[in-house]
């Protein structure tokens, strides 16, 4: 049995415990959604009054080149790259998510004409399923979006499959696909492969080049702590980066977008993935928090992340065992990304009342109530504490509420 | 012959000289650049600054519903579609302008199935045609991106063109579509239109449902003043929200996002043209531009454009008209934008000896000097004194320095 200061010791010995004092976290709120919306880093408040003020206000359009604006896409991506195991020059911060899986998608396809079979899992978040839905329709060649569980992907593969179109943490429950695994099983089909890392970055180290895959995609927004709406990125591996014909060919993925050709040529290298111009103030706001990031050690991140689901876990189960919870996440941390989720029958209301007395997790359909652990501001204590206020809201009644019953939250 | 106390005495009576104090423009800087880059409203700083310490820094995801950001394509949309002549509901304001044209131009091809034309004009921004090229090669059927001088589109109509797709203010030239007249051709011919506002909402009026336009999109970061890569916008006319079928069919633009059903079902209305998650930052400098914007009478607005615009070929032709200068825009105010472009074998290098004496300008390839005048900001005295900088950068050969003649600049 342990008791808080067990907590406070683990916080001590903590190598990242400095890091917490970057962020701007409120007081009175445990932040277990950093999954759905990183924090504010300190320094990004600074960091944009002096892109408006100096680059935009006095710089003007000159800043394009004198602040260098115009490579934000490849120097962001060059950072990103440090955190996903990838080498310079293969990832772009730009668009969203849903529009980067968009063009990796088509790109797949083309690269695989013969083949029909879009393969993803039924954890997979909706919205890279509804990308390949409508590019599927669009396309009208008959393509098939095939869906299976999780567990069944490898065994779903066959000569049929173009990509196998995978998110690698599942966004509710948070099992982990065995990207390096997969994607030799994949190779070995003849498909390609195109991960969405929305809930790896910055969670855990995630090696794309040493698992060989061939397309990604993240999110800026979510552990690299970018902003709401912030940058996505995207990758494509070097053997594959002259092949891909982008169909958002926008001028900036153009060999040379200022010559103002009326021909469309593609640039050399990942950067023909770009669209149009980048938001800069997104970006700026990106590439500050990046630095922050960068800063710390992704094995002691990783290692942080799981001790801190793990405990929450057992702290959960020791402290409300008797609740009607139901742990939907995997056990083992190796296959397991950095959030907890259980599932129970008034699952929205009890975390309405949670996010009310500054327990903010989140909710997803139709029971989950899901705890987002970000290794690089929480602390040991959060969860302890979190798992008391659970406990709290469950004797108390609290989720009983009637404010609590209706579904009116959008996120 | 006019003199400097003439431009003086237009400044003292212009009603909207009380605007230019609302922008952080620079000393020594005479910005002919707002059609390529807006300036900074003064307001935007502190929205910004309250955006990310009070709504994302201490509301952290519950701003979502808390600060409303989930509506911000709408609200803005709505904004926008002030400036644009637009019903409430018919514009949003989401990614790039590239992007929104590859939804808009899919949206039209689909709507047209049984025809194979887009037609554009070689005066169309360059990135709309290759975003025509990749869609067609995308879809691969056949698709023909038929484009002919400006002069020629009305002759070009027949019952092969899906879509005419026409920017209405010409990037160099600053030459100016009818887009009523043009409408009601094209749809004589059955072809739906789709027309870039890049060059034309915020710098003058524009009517999108007295002209019967069917799509459009348009651009936040020039005479809106949105700051570098703001949100772009799109409109759909009502009569065909229901029809659209997104090709980006993002989770934004689900009818249910927040239930995360596996299968795609569009929103209703102009909303299913959505993607992904909003870049908040963006929108909310974007919103703040607008609210200032809004305060002007675009009837004012556009009645100081065109004689900002006369008047600086006046001024110029009278101050050097000796010195090799060529007009290229339009003589008749109501066939132009706001902006005048002049020919000059050195224009590379006059502009930027230009630039470096302060009036900035920008150079579009091959031998165009473009100046931009957005009405809300500029006086009368600018292109006085703009006028005279250029005959001192004739007169003094500034223009030969080494420094001039190489193309580095990227905008």
């Amino acid at each position: 049995m342990q008791v808080r200061a067990d907590f406070e010791a683990l916080d001590r010995a903590d190598p990242l415990a400095a890091f917490r004092a970057r962020f701007a976290l409120p007081d009175n709120v445990i932040y277990l959604d950093g999954n759905s919306l990183g924090p504010l880093p300190r320094a990004v408040p600074g960091r944009l009054a002096e892109v408006m003020e100096a680059e935009w206000g006095r710089g003007l359009i000159r800043s394009w080149n004198d602040a260098d604006w115009i490579s934000y896409p490849q120097r962001v991506g060059d950072k990103i790259a440090r955190l996903v195991g990838a080498e310079p020059g293969t990832v772009l911060a730009s668009d969203g998510t849903s529009i980067n899986l968009f063009k990796l998608l088509s790109a797949a396809l083309t690269l695989r004409p013969e083949r029909r079979v879009i393969l993803s899992d039924n954890g997979n978040f909706p919205t890279d399923l509804y990308i390949a839905q409508g590019l599927g329709g669009l396309l009208d060649r008959g393509h098939e979006l095939r869906l299976v569980e999780p567990e069944a992907v490898a065994g779903a593969l066959d000569p049929s499959v173009a990509v196998m179109m995978l998110t690698e943490v599942d966004y509710r429950s948070g099992r982990r696909h065995d990207m390096a695994d997969l994607t030799a099983r994949a190779h070995a089909a003849g498909a390609l492969t195109l991960w969405d890392l929305a809930h790896s970055a910055g969670a855990f180290q995630v090696d794309l080049r040493g698992s060989r895959a061939d397309l990604a995609v993240g999110c800026g927004y979510k552990y690299l702590n970018g902003g709401p709406g912030a940058p996505a990125f995207l990758y494509v591996a070097p053997a594959l980066q002259e092949a891909v014909r982008p169909p958002l060919s926008g001028w900036f993925g153009h060999t040379s977008p200022f010559a103002f050709d009326l021909d469309y040529s593609p640039a050399g290298g990942v950067a023909r993935n770009l669209c149009g111009t980048p938001s800069v103030l997104a970006m700026a706001a990106l590439d500050c928090s990046l630095d922050l990031m960068l800063e710390a050690d992704m094995a002691l991140l990783e290692a942080k992340s799981r001790a801190l689901t793990s405990l929450f876990i057992e702290t959960v189960e020791e402290t409300c065992g008797d609740l009607g919870f139901t742990l939907i996440s995997p056990r083992d941390p190796s296959r397991r990304g950095s959030q907890v989720a259980f599932a129970h029958p008034q699952g929205y209301a009890i975390m309405q009342a949670l996010i009310d007395r500054g327990v903010i997790g989140d909710f997803r359909a139709p029971d989950v109530l899901r705890f987002g652990f970000a290794p690089l501001y929480l602390r040991y204590i959060d969860l302890w504490d979190a798992a008391r206020v659970l406990r709290q809201v469950m004797e108390e009644d609290a989720w009983r509420a009637p404010a609590y019953q209706t579904r009116s939250r959008v996120t």
